[in-house]
């Protein structure tokens, strides 16, 4: 289905509001009503008959005066006036028609359960391009097609025929989901209900012929109904509403976890069989999600704990964990899980500790704060080793490891009103519980404000989450980046014009020059410094080396002289007939960091730029990091400090340090220079960039830029 | 405590079985018993009086005539006879006498419950050399001190003074607990009980003055009560039982899922401070736990998803997975989770791929088989994708994603019949089930042999780990590896006399040869091929290169003749006064790939080998692996292989593929020699070892022996 993509990208560029009539109508019309509730007509009346759906309910049925107790309409033009939205769940070319006649009527909004569509073959996509032009004729916006719905519980809107309510309906609270897949959605959903995690709306998406992804996070981003974002993705299939939505999230301080599935060649396989769609390279949708803050998920439990603790929307910056505990092993397991995740966990002041010790002699004080089996048996004592740790770590986050004695029925009622009063004294910071208690005892802690979690493990991870957000949305919004305009040559440019190209964008070139003669070659020389590389200069020869064409280390202007000869001997002995332009004389640079610097195009995000270590960092341990084009020099730097082989760049190894700002400053100036280049751009490999010591500068030693060929 | 290790060490080493006295036993004494059930000296004899332990309970108070309605004894010397086991719950020396009384009377076996020894000081560590020297005099087995206890509930026996069991009894069942720590292993068990494992057997082993923790794996390893073993460490105290219990748990095919906390910088911190314990190097730990196919779980969690797998008893061999999912996002979460843990999920073959597509055209059949929401409507069809898929894939495991449709109450009840036909009609395959349902419906399957995970990506975890052990059982027992005997220098020996030991024992080392002549050195380099490498040698020349003592690339023999000269000249130059010794003449190796082997002497485990790459595979990424000595050359060889760097052994790049049996070769010799070596051999390092192509060999360049010397 390659239409679609463009298609969507044609429709009128709204406000993510514009999705209220379809979010938040006063009235809808279900186009193929059932007057069986167990049927896909049938279900969405019944779910809003039940819940009480306070707007309109119209149901349109050629057959039926009357569905499910409502008046029926024999047809939408029979309808009294133009609903909101209207649920389309009628067959093949019917859908296509209804859409039609909704929008004759006045309609601005369709949900269109109907599948066939391009999810099964090309007459189903030719079929869904009619579905589309169809809406953008009336101006309609258009959700699915083969998609399971939504539901808005704060209005007890129901335009959804999954099943999943048979087991329960969503309970209060402020965590939305958004998700292509209509199964994994309401599974998503299901779960949270059966953790007790609130889930007011849930957008399902399906084909996304019109409304996409990232058009229903930003709906959330912005709606007071939803504080925390629940995303599931299997691929990416347009950029600017979806990073248009996740900066909007972050600007609003709320947190998306997305779940991207197809991650793996295997999972790339069922990608492909289950939906047509545009699968992005997973390294550049995690390069997009880093950069707006996006926390990812790799499996439903970890999308839940992340939001089940940002329900609390206590986001700390620069997060640190003080951890108190009652068991010393669970102590170090929690650290250990810690250092694992990056949480830092710096120790409690010496006098703080000196405090604690004075309450209990064998107790460890340093962080984690073992406060041992004592401080819960003689109870007045737990309250200071909270409120000490609390105070004097000016932790972000504290966690209390209580393991049964949370759920015990003798100890737990001691100790939760010290926990309460703590947790109220220090209310800024994120408190967290990990104990094993039947259910109304883990609801009384968390009507205190505390986050419960059995496992201590799952909330460090959480906790690790918060401060990422805490992070992502302290940092200071983007500055804007400048961005020339940059004409490309009308096709793929040589090796010596490409590096002009680039040293002219602000990408250096190791200093070389063309030399017709010997006197030539050595004022070149003098001019670069020595050593220097002297090497044939002849469009006919392509492997100089081959021929003895590459001559290093040349010392003096002697040495010059005497390689200039020599190479014009051997070209004239080894490749006769081979036009001879001169030698090229380039400065040689020994000692240097070799890097690599790229320019890919991601179908659905345009120019990502990319750098890596050379050798082995790059070719076997995939050692890169790759951004959206354009980047600032600060970003560049971040990018490079990424790098697991970094400390190479370092210092390490009893080298020099290397110039990292003229790393940094080349990296930027290349995705600034793919940023102003049209789509004719291809690609850009600077192999090797190398990089010498600090302040001495980095030099592209290589670079191969690709263009289309203009038309 | 540096004295206990040696102490148990020096216990007798009797067969597993040996704890049945401690563990199984069939009368206690209770040494210190209170009246008062919510005592610690109490809470054992509440705990064995309510659940109905058949053996004798023997209160030793010497103030009360009964305790909790039993009879009490004045004292040890008044029992009637001697337990089987005791409980000593007396403070300080109190417990030493205990012991000693104990032993007197005839008792086998004592569970220390009493605190302040080794854990405490030097003080409480001297105590506890007491109370060992008290048991050794008696030939008497002791748990603890410092301790929880333990509990076998097949014979409703309960010395142990948890309060767990206010919240709930062990459950029927089959996995055991060892833990070092009491808090740890009754929170295991806790988690255990809610989420409906059984766990028969828990034994905590505090200080571990005797029994350890391999000794409580050791004797559920024998056990027939126990199938499933989980343990938690925090230091492994001593390698012999350890090892010997993980080599019998394997040989019965039982699988040992082990949490070992302190891994991290942090984790060490807290361990330092928790106890006084021997925190191993955890990297060694892990090679000892791999050489025994045991799992280890970073969190409670996981290990006890592992533990609930195993209590089926099914560990696929050469482990694949079929996956039958309802929905198409599900089956790409489910491919990505099984690539990244490395669980095959190979196609179904193109017939039945094709009978699937039979059945419902628009199905997805390919693995994961997407039997789409059309398989559980038409429900007559669902049967036929679960039978394909387990008949033509083959599959070792079986997972079926239904989410919310196996909770559902009308779904679920159609569909379950056909999923319990399946398993019982192919009963030798793991079948997995990940869906959302009530308690009951979870029941229901487990009852039908389905193992239930909510989470796929859980299951799916679970499923890699029985395949883990599937492979570790079906693996023929190591052959026995002959270590000759090794003669250590009595001091650390020079870098040459190093090399020359390593080549006796197999390492060869590059080919080289002091010369006292110019004629001598042409003769060594004509030997050992062009070209070579000239050094000056003198006792008085530490550092060659700054004195231009070394001279690369000779070429022929001529070469060789004036480079002795020139090296002559300039040590006479350059260094005057120096012993020259003559020339060393060493055959030049290039296009090598230089590797790092190593051995460190671990103070539990003894002599482990390493293997690394050299240069920033080492440095940066700690990319090496280790195992302990002596090992063959089809394990060095795995080593080898399972290093990330491996590709450049292999052929990447464009490199010939290196002599990767000569490395092995070297390895395992480098590993039977340190195992032939008595404790003075301190370390060795043979860095760089330069591996040739296939066929060439590989050469020590460099090679450090660190002795002890000898008194």
């Amino acid at each position: 289905m390659p239409a679609e993509g463009g298609h969507s990208r044609q429709l009128p560029a709204a406000g993510f509001a514009a999705l209220d009539a379809m979010v938040r109508p006063r009235s809808v019309a279900i186009i193929g009503a059932s007057d069986d509730a167990t049927r896909i007509g049938g279900r969405p009346i019944a779910y809003m008959q039940r819940q009480g759906f306070a707007g309109a309910i119209l149901p349109v049925n050629p057959n039926r005066a009357t569905v499910q107790g409502l008046p029926a309409f024999a047809s939408v033009s029979a309808l009294p006036s133009a609903p909101d939205v209207a649920i389309v769940a009628v067959p093949g070319e019917g859908a296509v028609q209804a859409v039609d006649d909704l929008g004759a009527k006045g309609c601005r909004a369709a949900i269109v359960f109907t599948a066939g569509f391009a999810e099964v073959d090309e007459a189903g996509a030719a079929m869904q391009d009619r579905l589309v032009a169809a809406a953008r004729r009336h101006g309609m916006r258009l959700l699915g097609p083969n998609c399971l719905g939504l539901f808005n519980a704060a209005i007890n809107f129901y335009p959804i025929f999954s099943l999943s309510f048979e087991q329960g309906w969503p309970i209060r609270g402020n965590v939305g989901i958004a998700s292509q897949s209509g199964a994994y959605g309401t599974h998503v959903f299901a779960v949270s209900r059966m953790r007790g995690i609130g889930t007011p709306v849930c957008i399902t998406t399906g084909n996304e012929a019109d409304v996409s992804l990232g058009e229903a996070i930003g709906w959330m981003a912005q709606a007071p109904e939803v504080e925390v974002i629940c995303a599931y993705a299997e691929g990416i299939r347009e950029s600017a509403r979806f990073t248009a939505a996740l900066d909007l999230a972050r600007r609003n301080r709320k947190p998306v976890v997305l779940m991207k599935v197809g991650r793996s060649e295997l999972g790339g396989h069922a990608a492909k069989s289950h939906t047509a769609s545009i699968a992005g390279d997973d390294t550049i949708t995690q390069a997009v999600l880093d950069e707006f803050g996006v926390v990812r998920a790799t499996t439903t439990e970890q999308m839940l704990d992340i939001a089940y603790a940002a329900t609390k929307r206590i986001y700390p910056v620069g997060n640190t964990m003080g951890v108190i505990t009652v068991s010393g092993g669970a102590g170090v397991l929690i650290s250990d899980a810690a250092e694992a995740a990056g949480v830092a966990m710096p120790p409690l002041p010496e006098d703080a500790q000196a405090h604690l010790k004075s309450l209990i002699s064998f107790c460890a004080p340093r962080n984690p704060v073992d406060c041992t089996a004592q401080a819960v048996n003689q109870t007045e004592l737990f309250p200071q080793f909270l409120e000490t740790t609390a105070q004097e770590g000016g932790y972000g986050s504290m966690l209390v490891f209580l393991t049964q004695t949370g759920g015990s029925t003798t100890m737990a009622p001691k100790l939760r009103p010290y926990l309460k009063a703590a947790r109220e004294k220090f209310a800024d910071r994120l408190w967290v519980l990990s104990a094993i208690a039947p259910p109304d005892k883990v609801k009384g802690y968390e009507e205190d404000g505390y986050l419960v979690f059995e496992d201590p493990t799952r909330a460090v991870a959480a906790i690790e989450a918060m401060g990422r957000y805490g992070a992502a949305f302290a940092a200071p919004p983007a500055e804007e980046i400048v961005v020339g305009e940059v004409t490309l040559p009308a096709t793929t440019p040589t090796e010596a014009e490409g590096k002009r190209i680039l040293a002219a964008a602000g990408v250096p070139a190791v200093p070389e020059r063309a030399c017709a003669s010997a006197d030539e070659a050595v004022a070149a020389a003098d001019s670069f410094g020595y050593p220097v590389v002297a090497k044939i200069l002849s469009p006919d020869i392509l492997h100089k080396s081959e021929i003895g064409g590459v001559i290093l280390d040349l010392a003096d202007a002697a040495a010059v002289r005497a390689a200039h000869a020599t190479l014009l001997a051997r070209a004239a002995e080894r490749a006769p007939g081979a036009r001879i332009e001169g030698v090229l004389i380039a400065r040689q640079i020994k000692g240097a960091v070799e890097m690599a610097l790229g320019v890919a195009r991601d179908p659905v995000f345009g120019p990502v730029a990319m750098v890596g270590l050379g050798g082995v960092f790059i070719e076997i341990l995939k050692d890169v990091a790759f951004r959206r084009c354009p980047f600032d020099e600060a970003e560049a730097e971040r990018m490079v400090h990424s790098l697991k082989g970094f400390p190479l760049l370092d210092g390490a190894r009893g080298r020099p340090k290397a110039d990292v700002k003229a790393l940094a400053g080349a990296l930027a100036a290349l995705s600034r220079f793919a940023a102003g280049a049209d789509e004719r751009l291809l690609s850009v490999d600077v192999n090797p960039l190398l990089v010498l010591p600090e302040g001495q500068g980095a030099f592209a030693a290589d670079a191969v830029i690709e263009v289309e060929d203009k038309r």
